[in-house]
């Protein structure tokens, strides 16, 4: 049996299980050897948590991969034919600074959007082109599969300033989109595709097929008397439903993420309820985090439960299992990731990363040609990828003053001067995580 | 002597002594043989004023360029050499409108920008598109020289819809900036030259040369010890400071306009204050204006009164002359105008309209190259060139849902509910200005 | 059963016994219910030879589909759900011309390239462009699958004058390429995949995989030591092997027409000794067909014969039967086809027609991202290119200075004065087919 | 007085009293005070014939700039502020047989095309490279104005490969050019101005302006009537007038150079006679500079000789002391110049060399928006950029097979094997002046 391993980077997250559980699920295609969970020393007893269910899971499973557990990254690897990333720098604790201090100023705190996404970006950057730097030497050949947040900035970062190739930024939206899809038009998931149009967490569906036809002309009408809940499948996003006229004016579907930037106004006033009564999104996330963590250490566990469905991040460690065996056996199929645009995107830089149907093969995505961005669409995209040109570079050089022209750029941030107060309290907030912004601030 | 023909449609405006001071001061190069003010049934009273006044200030002049007041356009237009335009639709009761409309649900009311630059362009750009209609017939040979705003999307709808090459947009704010330039450098008008990169009332100087020596390293130093008032020569917008890291961040100096984009939340609540003291900018203007027609009216006065400095369009009709002046005598110099893009920003659509320092030639203005808009400044720009571009293609089609689509993306507009109400009050209280729109509003 | 109907234009061809055996073997997979063969009044004896044969043969394999025979391409076109077009304006005869003139004048004569392949497209484009108008009519839904020759212009012509976009250009050069990097890399046909980077009979492979993974630099040392033989599987030119240099200069394979271009001086030669001889190669296709067709009128005969893979067009019908196969299914497999570029060549204008590795869907063939156009190959690719857009424009318009022009700029024509020449004597020679260019020469 | 340096490596060149001439007749407005001529050892006879006559013109003007003769690079190029270039690697020996040799194997042998000027390029671009080296480390703010051969290809090497930016390319065809145009359209030179689209030596006048109106309809009307005599002012190539379908169809008019890829096998035969006759153009010129040197060295002559004015470079070194006082004087005059594109031609690479109409600033070319290359020029363009680009490479590294694929690619070689041989011949013949080609050609 021919060696196939596969490396987690921050195996002791509870998205665990569902990797776990993808990993045995496709064991006929994807003949998984090893399969090590890696973690820093203080995730340690989490990772002991997680990593005695996945053994529990395999075993119960009954098939011959080995669950390695290690707090030694180098270790680890070495000789790797895949690497998967979902660390969280900074714990969850971080993420509720991300929400917290941005609402304290008036404005939106999220975790991959604005102010909240930024120093998400800061904090992990620099630990993914570390990681980069440890494949070049240790297993060059490998495939980075990040889903690390924010998934567009980590990838763009890894391709601008990690000069490394190989790498697939991943994510849940689109996969939730399509299945939305595919109950809209009641059809199984496997008969839809979709043409997505922009960035990851920002991006528009401008074409759904089914089995190849194009059905969007459906997809328009049927939001003409959509409710609510029927508009989308996210957990973590307060839904409200798009204009009549927003959907007709843009012939497209934007994703749900968009919700932050088309009723800022009213997201935001939502936060800052969450926001008094201490129950921001990441307040929220810890407790159910958690209540999985006590799951995970009964004994007699050994699948994913239930509950972890409820988490947000559903469909996450599936789509990474899919699209390990779409590139392990060149299937060819359709996958929606982050990669670099080459050109699908015909008015929109070449070498720049955006979120976008791919055919799969053993050499990576390659993007399917998807034409023009149309005119309505140019701008909000054009406008976060600036974001996120700028957050990258920031978060490599330390360059303050670029950080902070980019919260003012930002559509979720209402003044130049609010960006240089968040900014601050960001920065001292998170400190401990940011060695790049050594140097004092210079005003 | 050559006939040489100018016919100014809104020649009424209270701007139009600035107009004929400036054909005046320019005889001896630019001959004009007749000026045709030209105004519509309402405007007959101010016309006459205005047109009173034009005549003592040539006759006081001493020069043979005969002032001609009309009210049949077609009439003038025949055989025209140059067409400026300085009319407004509905007149300042509009513009108040345009501005109180807004505010009363909590957003930015403005001329040019948001909701109100929306609707004034509603209401201009068919108006206008009738003229070029009317100049392919009479004058097919003569440049329109437009400084009607919003000018940027008044040009852009000429070339996209009007099919009519011979318009150049005109606006005082780069005029404005080079001077506020030599100020700070010390140096005379003359000696300056610009890199400005982006669109009417929304670019960025990203280089600033002196005798062609590139000083823009002086400039940016100065920032970082600059009070208010030295930041700009704007009348109609109230100065805040830009913080120094964005501008160290962005490397080039957002032009005036920009401050309603960077500093929403403190414009904003400046705009409430005046619009619950019904005193916004219209209102304003409306009283400086009233004063300025009493004082045209004594039949003592023969020149351009010093007042009219005060009225915010400072340099505007100045602009125009020596535009005209540059492509009647092939003078090859560099001005600041709004004309199709062409290439010189390279990753910018070639297709549209631009603001940008051009060489004017007997065959229009020439847009020097400027290489690449740098990435932190591209956001912004594109995200007003699709408001533009949905803006001019609603005027045309009077498409509802484009318009609502085009205030949601608007970065003025925080909530697509916003847009939806903020839209129909507009064309509630403009109605008579806008047939396009005169379908009802299918949701 | 549901209806499925394919439409056969120029079905009295030589090629048909291929097309009918490609339906045949795939009915299981792609169940056609009728299938027509049209042809016009001067091809009726050879329809009714080829299509008595394709009876037999349908009949042989015991599947219910219906084989009709007609001269009224109207009827034949309604409600068709698939439409090839395999037809010879003025038939073998006019090909003789096409290449006898040219060497006449001493130059390259080819179907396909320089002159001989500018009047087979002035014959046939407008030709098409009817068949155009008539499907828009008659069954707008289809699609049409072009593998008249040269394929690559007569798809732009479509796309660009026929306003017509559900068309696919086929050509079988790239099936034969894949074909020859099997057996040279030793693996099945099924497992290559190649980056192809050009136009119709004007490609490079630059990259060759095998199960997803590349094997170029393989492909690349072995033509180091290789012999002629091995380095096509074309019939109809003549090989001459490329030096090593400019193979490992280039770092592409060039498809086996480059050779016209790059021994331009043997490969006319060598055409130069058999039009001499009378037997240019459409002299001798001639007399292959005219045994073909004694051979198909054997009654005994109901299959395809052997001798049809000698012809020189080997795998064009079954390339075309896979293509509908293809859409038909929504398969998503991956084809070489002229399509529209959009993006995928990035250095390479959108709206433009290549021959590149797509997707095919229900919906059409979607090109895959292929990045730049190495610099070594942009120049030969964009003349070709700039001499399709000339000819097609030509072809509609009757334009003879921009189809001089066109000559003169050809890499195969060394002067203008013979550009002359030898487009005046191919006018005379095919003036019935060309009624665009009624017209007097105006020099 | 303000020091005013100028140095000019070559200084021994023919051309040079023409350069002493143009400076003297600006003294009034560029102020030299020290001009250097600088050649090498084996120069040094000619450097001071030429520098003595340069010193007799300057004393005899009556002006206070000093002429220094030097065989000292380093010392000459010690703060200087400009530097020009007309340098020939090998001397017109080496010129005799980049034209004999490739004559020798039946293909065009020219200074700057094809084969010899591949191999000109490649003599001369290291030396300029090393240049450019010293200039960055004695005289980094010095402007390089190169009007050595091939000028364009010199240009794009400083640029892409010495990382060195204050050049500017220089050639006297559009001068000549335009005095041809003016002299069409009965006008002085100065009222005219063109659009020209392309490379050097590889270029098409697309629209001439006079006064700034423009007459290109006029131009191409005197194209149907115009003999040899008037088509061009170039002395070193055969004329042959281009025929009224080519001038027709491509609304363009070409530059002569153009000549000989579009009569290649009328040039061909012309430069077969002189090569027999042992008279090709590098004989003839030698001819001609002996005789002008025996001139040069009488002690009497202190004026630029009538006949230098037949030697083939006429108005080179008028149009760089133009060039010079241009860029000193920020006189933002138009000149055709070789310079990066960034975007004046929309539809080519921003970041290549083009020869374009450009504003001349104090820094540098600013190049105007030139549109689209329309799509009959596009291939012919890019072929010699791609044949530009791959030379340059080549010239570099020494990479004998991109040398070998680009002269095969070129459409004056009508073969591979032709192109194997003739850059065999002609690397033997010039190995002395290739180090960067030292290795074994490895097959």
């Amino acid at each position: 049996m021919e060696k196939l391993k596969i490396v987690t980077i921050g195996g002791g997250s509870s998205y665990t299980p569902e990797l776990v559980e993808g990993f045995i699920k496709r064991y006929h295609e994807l003949p998984v050897t090893e399969l090590w969970l890696v973690d820093i020393e203080e995730g340690k007893e989490k990772l002991e948590i997680v990593g005695n269910l996945a053994k529990r899971m395999v075993e119960a499973a009954g098939i011959p991969m080995k669950v390695f557990l290690s707090l030694d990254r180098k270790e680890a690897l070495k000789d790797a034919d895949f690497v998967t990333t979902q660390l969280r720098v900074g714990q969850l604790q971080a993420r509720i600074l991300d929400e917290r201090i941005p609402l304290s100023h008036g404005i939106i705190g999220q975790e991959t959007n604005g102010a909240g996404g930024m120093f998400k970006a800061f904090r992990t950057i620099p630990v993914i082109l570390d990681i980069v730097e440890d494949m070049k030497k240790l297993c060059p050949e490998a495939w980075l599969i990040n889903f690390t947040n924010p998934a567009g900035m980590v990838t763009e970062a890894v391709l601008r300033y990690g000069s490394f190739h190989k790498v697939v930024g991943l994510c849940n939206v689109p996969v939730g989109m399509k299945k939305t899809m595919a109950k809209q038009l009641e059809v199984s998931d496997e008969e839809v595709d979709m043409k997505i149009v922009g960035l990851n967490h920002h991006f528009f569906m401008t074409d759904v097929f089914v089995n190849g036809k194009s059905r969007m002309k459906d997809v328009l009408e049927k939001y003409e008397h959509m409710n609510e809940e029927d508009q989308t499948e996210m957990k973590n996003i307060m839904v409200i439903p798009w204009s009549k006229e927003l959907i007709r004016g843009l012939q497209a579907i934007p994703c749900p993420y968009l919700s932050y930037y088309f009723f800022t106004k009213e997201q935001l006033e939502h936060q800052m309820e969450l926001f008094q009564k201490n129950n921001v999104r990441a307040e929220f996330v810890k407790g159910v985090e958690d209540e999985l963590f006590s799951l995970y250490q009964e004994e007699s566990l050994h699948e994913k439960p239930k509950q972890l469905e409820q988490r947000g991040g559903a469909f996450y460690s599936d789509a990474a299992c899919n699209l390990i065996s779409s590139i392990y056996n060149n299937k060819g199929d359709i996958q929606y990731v982050n990669t670099v645009n080459k050109g699908a995107l015909t008015n929109f830089p070449v070498d720049t990363v955006v979120e976008i149907a791919s055919k799969i093969t053993k050499d990576g995505p390659v993007p399917l040609s998807a034409g023009e961005i149309p005119v309505a669409l140019q701008g909000t995209i054009t406008t976060i990828k600036t974001f996120e040109r700028m957050v990258c570079e920031a978060a490599v050089t330390g360059n303050k003053d670029l950080a902070i022209a980019a919260l003012t750029l930002n559509p979720l941030v209402p003044s130049d001067k609010i960006a240089v107060e968040v900014f601050r309290d960001l920065l001292e907030a998170h400190k401990a995580y940011l060695p790049q912004f050594k140097e004092e601030m210079n005003s």
